[in-house]
């Protein structure tokens, strides 16, 4: 149970936590916080939060859970504002997509990672953004990566997994590299793949008539580039090696491909193909 | 309205033109054809078709409409077979995903192209195949772009027209180059680089791990790798040359974020996914 829950950044990720802690009953009071009073106001009208603050100092005043769900590129500043100002008994947790800069921006703000500092990363999200789209069902029956270092507080980590599992969510441990490294691979780089699809066909000089020619099937594959571009700059800046490693991985793994298909190497195009449908069955739509 | 329709090939494409033509009453007797007599009986008894032939020729024998929905790569051997066997007042046409091969491959069969054949493409399907997987409803508001020919009989065309809009399309014509780049870039180019990314993840070493932490936009963005591999092979081949163009560009604006994402970029990585949503949102999402 918690008491009195803050939370930093009341977008589509903090929003969705709440409403599913207060559908749950397990949390007394939800802080909203962030520096725009308009965009908290909706929190409160929509029953997310019961008050806000923007003042973030003031925000985490008495919270025995803080989360800090705001863009990567804001999250040192937000530690450096909260620090000295958490309670004795807060846990401090994140839900940053990236892990290693979250780290990084905790020992840069507080000197060193704080024992009571449980990094974590709910593997949910639409394209959509904003309180608005927040819901209480987002985190069910999906992943929580929490990626706990050391020097973290063994109690610290159980509160906040107990935390993700009342919002219905799945709770795994990782170290953060490898999060850094497996979320390159099933996140990041399709999402960098469907931005830089949808400008490489804007930028054709008929492309007015391209987009008109697509089908659902090039609905669905570029639905992820409606995402917000702010958070995915924020991403790629701060997992920056993994991404390009796994866009060097993909672009040598497509040269492949464009060589068979020039040579008109039917057999080898095949083999790629079935290879990844027969993984996509098999591991995606089981 | 059509007398008898003879589809050759009854599949996702074939089979749901069939409902969508009987469901309208445009059309009075139709007939499955194909090489599996299993597959057919299987349409005749979901009431897709009235009847099958395995003999192609006997098949198309007073069929004043003959659709061809076979892989490009079979386009070639249908066209022969039929040679000489069609009627008088008949109509050839096809819905092979990239133009200039089928024409290239009626040329090769017929000696010339045809008057009477007008080369056609449904932007309409789904990543599943067969005809159990077809529905009267799949080309309801969807595009279908025709490609005919200076030689080509406009009366011909017309009745293809016709025969596209009683199942629910919008019909539209263009030049078959054209198709082929445009179809490069909404569709084929999409399927590529979904096939080949989950071919990617797939020969990672821990690709269990990886897959099994992909979240819903994973699951949308590699939608289109669930497709049949045989089909996706013979529009690589078939579309070989506009498929390498649009893989090389694609490559090539890869490597410009790619260089931004290893420089810390910001700016232009920001740019970049700003121009791509606003595109997708205006285009894609109207």
């Amino acid at each position: 149970m918690i008491k009195r829950l803050c939370i930093i950044g009341t977008g589509l990720i903090g929003g969705s936590l709440a409403r599913a802690l207060r559908a749950a009953g397990y949390c007394e009071e939800v802080i909203g916080a962030g520096r725009d009073a308009g965009h908290l106001r909706q929190a409160v009208e929509l029953g997310v939060i019961d008050r806000f603050e923007t003042d973030l100092a003031r925000a985490v005043d008495g919270a025995d859970m803080v989360l800090v769900a705001v863009p990567l590129g804001a999250m040192q500043d937000v530690f450096a504002t909260i620090r000295g100002h958490l309670a004795e008994d807060a846990v401090l947790t994140d839900a940053g997509s990236a892990k290693g800069s979250v780290i990084d921006a905790a020992q840069a703000a507080f000197g060193e990672v704080p024992a009571n500092f449980v990094p974590g990363h709910p593997i949910a999200g639409t394209e959509r953004s904003g309180v608005e789209a927040s819901f209480a069902e987002l985190y069910r029956d999906r992943r929580v990566i929490l990626t706990p270092l050391p020097v973290t507080d063994a109690a610290a980590t159980d509160r906040v997994r107990a935390m993700w599992e009342a919002a219905g969510a799945a709770v795994v441990e990782m170290e953060p590299a490898h999060h850094d490294e497996v979320l390159a691979a099933t996140s990041h780089l399709p999402h960098v793949l469907a931005f830089a699809l949808v400008e490489s066909l804007a930028r054709m000089h008929d492309n007015q008539e391209i987009f008109e020619f697509a089908a659902g099937g090039f609905r669905d594959f570029t639905r992820i580039a409606s995402s917000d571009p702010l958070m995915w700059r924020d991403i790629c800046l701060s997992n920056s090696a993994a991404v390009h490693a796994m866009i060097e991985r993909f672009t040598g793994d497509m040269q492949v491909l464009d060589a068979a298909v020039q040579e008109q190497d039917g057999e080898r195009i095949l083999e790629i193909f079935r290879s990844a449908k027969a993984a996509r069955d098999r591991f995606v739509d089981k």
